[in-house]
C-alpha cells in the first residue's frame, strides 16, 4: 500500500488548535492526507471547516455515524480517523470508528475517566484495529535520544526525575474556545490541569527514563477564584526501582508558555531536556563534564536522526515532533511496528494518573498506590 | 481559485537536502500539492525520486521540457516551478518554466552571476508570470517582526547593523552531495560562502532595516587547503542612510550549525534576532531597558501573529518559516499582494552583492560602490 | 567609629570554603579587617592559619577562651565574631562571644536545633549584641530588587513560589573535609540537605515573596546508600497568604552545581531569578511582556544599585553579595539600621522549618503547621 | 617578606569607577594593601578621598612628588604604584613612580601614544622594576583555561578568531565624569573606543590564541554626532600564522552593557568565550560534539582552577578577574615568576594597534602592517 494513508477529522473545526496542527502533523511527511471529517458537533460549523482545510465539502459531516456510513461506501474511503474534541467526545468517537472498522489515532488524555479508558481498552482490543494516542512530546528527536541514551546507562542507574510543565494561559479568567472546555468538568473531566498537561509530564518521565511510576502523594487546587477544576498541580513521585520524582504542572504560572522540561538525575549522570529549546539535550557526567548534544549532529543515534528532518542549526519544533507521531502511526498502519509509539498502555497509565492523583488530593490521601499498581491493587 | 495550486519541482531528488524542504513547506498550509517534477538530470533518478515524494511517477520527467510540454496539456498540470537544483541551473530552469508561462519559486541565489540575473529579470519582466526566491529567514514571524519595529521606530534610526552567518561544515574537506557543489565555481557560481549563506545574510540585513546597502568592503578567502571557492568572508557595509554595518559568514567555523543572528542597533535602541532560538526577539531600549518578545504572545503584530501556526511556547522552526513563503507565494499566485515575499529586487541586489564583493576581494580594492549603486554606476 | 571594624574568626581553617569567603567578604568594601580568630579546634591547625590570613600569629588563638579574655584586654580587640564552624559549633560560639560583649555574625543554620536556636535567641536578646546570620542569597543585588519589585506590587498577589536549590556534589562518596561533617548528623544536625542548602532556600523564599511559610509537607530522603542524613527534600508549602509553594533541595542531582532558582507568580505577572546568573531579572507581565531586568542598568532600583560595585555588563558574584551582608552588619555596628540584614527571626524560622520538616518526613505525617505557626501551636 | 604589600593609587578618586575597583582587586587575597595615594589632581580632592578609601589621610597627597618623597622616608612605605587616572596621565606617573625606585601596575592603555610608550618602556627596562598592565580579562579562570586548551591543541591549527567587545553607553552624549575624558583626544590620546576597549580585545585575542597580529584593516568612526573620537570600530586582522581575525569594538550598540566574547577557530574545533557569563567556557569538536566547560569543575586545568576562590556555581566576576592579576603582580614582587601576568609587551603591542588602526583608519590605506611587525619596519 503505497498510497497515501486517508484520515478523517474528529472535532478540530474552526477556532480550535489542535485541529490543525494535526493536519499540519499527520501531511508533513505526505503518507496521510485529511480527506473527511467530523469537524464539530454543530453540522453548519462542520461543513464550514472544509473551506478551512481545503477538503472536499461532501466529507464535512454532520455527525460520526454519517461519516463512517458514508466513508464506507467509498472506495477512496478513510484508512483512520483522528480524534481531536474536548476530552468527553475521546470515548464516543472511539467506539464509533472502531465499530465502524477504522483505526484511531486519539488526543491525549484517552478518554474522560480511567473507567472509560479500560472500556476503550477492551473495545481496542475486541476490534483489532491500530490506536495510537499524540502525547506529542515523545515524539521530538531528543526526548528520542534522552531515553535511547537513560536506557544505554549514560547516567547509570536513575535516582532522580523532576519534570515540569509550567503555562500562564489560564492565570486570568479563562476565555475563548481553548480555555473553557478545559476549567469544565463536564466536558474535560475530573482533572484540569493535571488531565491537559500533567499527563504530558507523567508519559514523558515514564517514556524517558523507561521506568514506572508506582505511587505518587499528589496536591491539586483550583487557584483562580470560582474555577471548579485544578490548574495548579505539585505531584510527588516514586518509580518502580525507587527512584524519588517531582512532577509539577501548572496554568497559572504567568509568563511561562509551555515550559515542559524534564530532568533525570542517575548515580552516574544527569540530563536536561526542555520542550522550548527542543533541539539540544545537556547531559552531565559524574566526572564534572557536561555535553550539549544537539540535533542534527553526528553526536545523535539513528533513532533520533531518522527523526530530524533538516540539518544541524535549521529548528525543528512541534509540528515536526507531532508529525513523527504520525509517521509511525502510518508505519503501524501499513503493518510495520513502531514500539515507541504512545498506545493503549500509555493512555491507561496515564488515566490511572489522573484518577488516582485527583482522589489522593481531594481525600488529603497522602503517599498512595498508583491505580493498578501496588500490593493492594 | 479555492482548489490547492499545482507544484513541479525540478532538482530536489534524492539525497538532497532542500528538496524536501520545499516540498514540507510548500504543502504545509494545504495552499499547494506537489504533483510533478524532473527531480534529477539524471532520467532514471528522477523516476526514482517519484516513490519518495509518493506521486504519480508518469508525471516525474526526464527533463524540463518534457515536463512543461507534458504538464501543458494537463487540464490538472501544474500551476508553477520551484527550483532547488545547484545555483549554475537556476537560469536555464527559470527561462524554460517562463517560456511556459509557468511562475517560479526559485533557490536563492537567483542565478550563477549578476549577469545572468540581469537576463533573468527581463525574461520575468516579459513573462509577467510571479516569481519569487526562497530567502527563507525571511519568513520567520519574528523577522517580520523585527522588520516592523525597526519601521515604527523602536531603535530610532539605524546606525549600525552586525549580521553574522556561521556555520562550520566545510570546515574539513567538502564530502557528499551537498558540501560537493557548493565548493565548485561551475555549479556554484563565482561566490562559494557568499552566494551560499552570506546572500542570506544581505538580504536579511537590508529586509530588517528597510535600507539599502550602497557600498562594501569584502575580504574573501578559502581557508581551506586546495578550495577553490571562499569559505569564509568578512565584509564591512555602509547603508545608504549612512549607518555602518558589519557582515560575517564562514563555512569553517567548527561547531556552529546554521548561526545566522543579526543585531541591528540605532539612536534610542536596539535589536537582536538569531535563527537558532528563532521564536524570541531582544528589543533595548536607551533607558537600559530590555525586552523578550516571544512568539505567540499578544506582543507580536498582526504580520508576524499572522505567520505563527501555533500558541507560543510551541516551537516553530525553520519549515514553518519557510511555509510562510509558499503561503505568500499561493497568495500571489491567486491574485493578492505579498509585498514582503522576496523577488526580483533581492536576487538582484543579492546578485550585485555577490559579484561585488568577489570582485572587490580578489582585486583588494578596498571600499567600493555595489554595482548598481553609487554615482558611477 | 570611622576605623575599620575588627573581626575574629571562629572556624574557617586550612581547607575549609567559608573561612576565606567571609574573610573575602567582610573587607571587601574595607569597612571589616580580619585580626584574630579560633581557626581550628586543634591549637596547631589554628596557628598554623595565622599564616594564610596574613594576620599576627599571637592572635590566632587555641581556644575560645583564650581568644575572649586576650581580646578583651587589647585596645585594639575584636568588635565581633565570624562563625564559620560546622554546626554543632554554633551555639557555643556564640554563646562564648555573646558572653564576651562580642557582636556575632554566623553561618547559617543558626545552630543545630531549634532547641539550640531558641536558648541563643534569649542570649542575644539579653546579651544585647549585634546578630545576624550569612544567608548570602539575599545579599545578592537582584534578590533585593525581586524582593522590592514584589513589595511594589509588580506580579500582583503572590500565587505560587516555587524555589529550587540543587547541586550534584555529593551524589557520590562524600569524601574530603567539605563533605564529611555535612552527612554527620553529630556535626551537622538533625537536616542533611536540609540544613545545608534547604535553609536557604527557605529564606530566600520568604524574604523575596514577604510572606510567611504556614504549613509543609515534607519528603526527605538519604538517596546514597549507607548515609545517614537527607540529600534529596521535596517539601510543599503553604503561605500566610494561602499562596503554594514548592521547595526542592537536593545534593545528588549530577552535574548541578549551586542551582539556586526562585520563580514567583502573582496574578498580575511572574518573576525569575538564578544564582548562576545572578545578575539578571526576569519579570513576565499578564499582557505577555516579559522584562529582562539587568544589574547596573536605570532599571534598577536604589537598594539593589547601591549594592552594586562595578557598572553593567561587569559580573558580580557570590563574594559581592556575601560583601553587601557584611556592609550591613558592619551599618549595624556602627549604630545604623539595615532591616535586610537576615537575623534572629531568619534564623529561628529556617529551625523551624528544618525540625518540621525532618520530623514530618520521618513520620511521613503529611501537611504540618510549621512549629511556631498555626493554632495548634 | 610575608607582610602585605603597600600600595599607593594615583588617580581613582571621588566619583571614578575604576579607583574601588583597583583596590577591591588589590585587597582581595590579602597580599596588598592600599595605603596612601594622590587620588586626584586637586589636592581637596585627593584629601577627600581617603575617608571613601579609608586609609590615614595624611598620606593621602596633593601631587606625586609629595607622595614618593614622603613615602620614601618612612619604614612602612609604599612598595608600588597602582595608576587609575586617564590615559594621558599613564607616562608621567609612571615615569615618577620608576624615578622614586617604585614599582607600577598601570591601568590600560600603557600610554596616550605610541611614542609615549616606547619612551616607558625604555624607562622601565632602565628602572628594573616590575610593571604590569591591568589587561583585565586575561584574569578570568576561564580565560587562562582557554588558553591551555588552544595552547593543548584542543581545536588544532588556529584559522579563525572573531573577537567583539560591545558597549552602548556612549550612545547618547557622553556625560558624566566616566564618560567625558574618554571621548576627549587631549585626555584619551588618539584613540577613543579603540583605546579604552577595543585594546583589551586585542590582548585577549593574542593572549588566548599564544598568536600576534600582524597586519590589519581599520574602520573607525565617531557615529554619535560632534564626538572627535572614534565610537566604533571594525577591524580585520591577520595572525602570524596566517589565520583571519575580525576585531569589533562599539560603544554606541544600545543595550549592550559589556559584551566582550571571543570564538576562536581552528581546524579541530572551535572555543567560544563570554565575558558576562565567564564561568563557562564552550568547546567545540569536529566531531560534532560540544562541551560546556564550567569553573569550579575537575575539568578545569590547574592554572584556572588556581585562580578560583569558590566551588563551582558561586558566580566569580570580574573583581575575581582583576585581582587574580594583582595577585600575580604581588607574586613578582615577592620576586616569583608570572609569566601571563600582561606587561611591556602587551603594553607595546596594544599602543601600537591603537596607532596603526587610527592612522589607516584615517587615511583608508586598506590593509597594513601592524607598526613593528613586517617586512618594511
Amino acid at each position: 500500500m503505497n498510497r497515501r494513508l486517508r484520515m478523517g477529522m474528529i472535532g478540530g473545526g474552526a477556532g480550535a488548535f489542535i485541529g490543525p496542527v494535526h493536519r499540519f502533523a499527520a501531511e508533513l511527511d505526505r503518507e496521510i492526507e485529511l480527506v473527511a471529517g467530523v469537524f464539530s458537533s454543530d453540522a453548519g460549523r462542520s461543513l464550514a471547516s472544509a473551506a478551512d482545510y481545503k477538503i472536499d465539502p461532501a466529507r464535512a459531516y454532520p455527525d460520526l455515524a454519517t461519516m463512517f456510513a458514508s466513508e464506507a461506501k467509498r472506495e477512496d474511503g478513510i484508512d483512520f480517523v483522528t480524534i481531536a474534541s474536548p476530552n468527553h467526545h475521546h470515548l464516543p468517537a472511539a467506539r464509533a470508528a472502531l465499530a465502524a472498522g477504522v483505526a484511531v489515532m486519539s488526543d491525549k488524555p484517552m478518554t474522560a475517566s480511567l473507567a472509560e479508558a479500560r472500556e476503550l481498552a477492551e473495545l481496542i482490543a475486541q476490534a483489532g484495529r491500530p490506536y495510537a494516542l499524540t502525547y506529542t512530546y515523545s515524539g521530538y528527536p531528543l526526548v528520542r535520544e534522552a531515553r535511547a541514551r537513560v536506557a544505554a546507562g549514560a547516567i547509570g542507574t536513575v535516582r532522580k526525575v523532576v519534570v515540569e510543565y509550567r503555562q500562564g494561559w489560564l492565570a486570568g479568567a479563562a476565555d475563548g474556545k481553548q480555555a473553557e472546555w478545559r476549567v469544565d468538568p463536564a466536558r474535560a473531566g475530573a482533572g484540569g490541569c493535571i488531565g491537559d498537561i500533567g499527563v504530558h509530564a507523567f508519559q514523558l518521565a515514564e517514556f524517558v527514563t523507561g521506568l514506572k511510576v508506582t505511587r505518587l502523594l499528589a496536591d491539586l487546587a483550583a487557584v483562580v477564584p470560582g474555577r471548579a477544576l485544578d490548574d495548579d498541580c505539585s505531584i510527588l513521585l516514586r518509580f518502580e526501582n525507587g527512584a524519588r520524582g517531582v512532577l509539577l504542572a501548572s496554568q497559572i504560572e504567568v509568563g511561562e508558555l509551555n515550559g515542559l522540561r524534564i530532568r533525570i538525575y542517575g548515580d552516574q549522570g544527569g540530563l536536561v531536556w526542555r520542550q522550548e529549546t527542543p533541539n539540544e539535550l545537556i547531559l552531565h557526567r559524574i566526572d564534572g563534564g557536561t555535553e550539549i548534544v544537539r540535533a542534527g549532529t553526528a553526536q545523535i543515534g539513528p533513532d533520533a536522526q531518522a527523526r530530524t528532518r533538516t540539518p544541524g542549526g535549521h529548528p525543528e519544533g512541534y509540528l515536526e515532533a507531532f508529525a513523527n507521531l504520525y509517521r509511525d502511526f502510518a508505519a503501524v498502519l501499513r503493518g510495520a511496528a513502531a514500539p515507541l509509539l504512545p498506545g493503549i498502555a500509555d493512555g491507561l497509565r496515564s488515566m490511572a494518573f489522573v484518577e488516582t492523583a485527583v482522589t489522593a488530593s481531594r481525600d488529603d490521601a497522602g503517599w498512595v498506590d498508583l491505580i493498578g499498581e501496588g500490593a493492594t491493587q
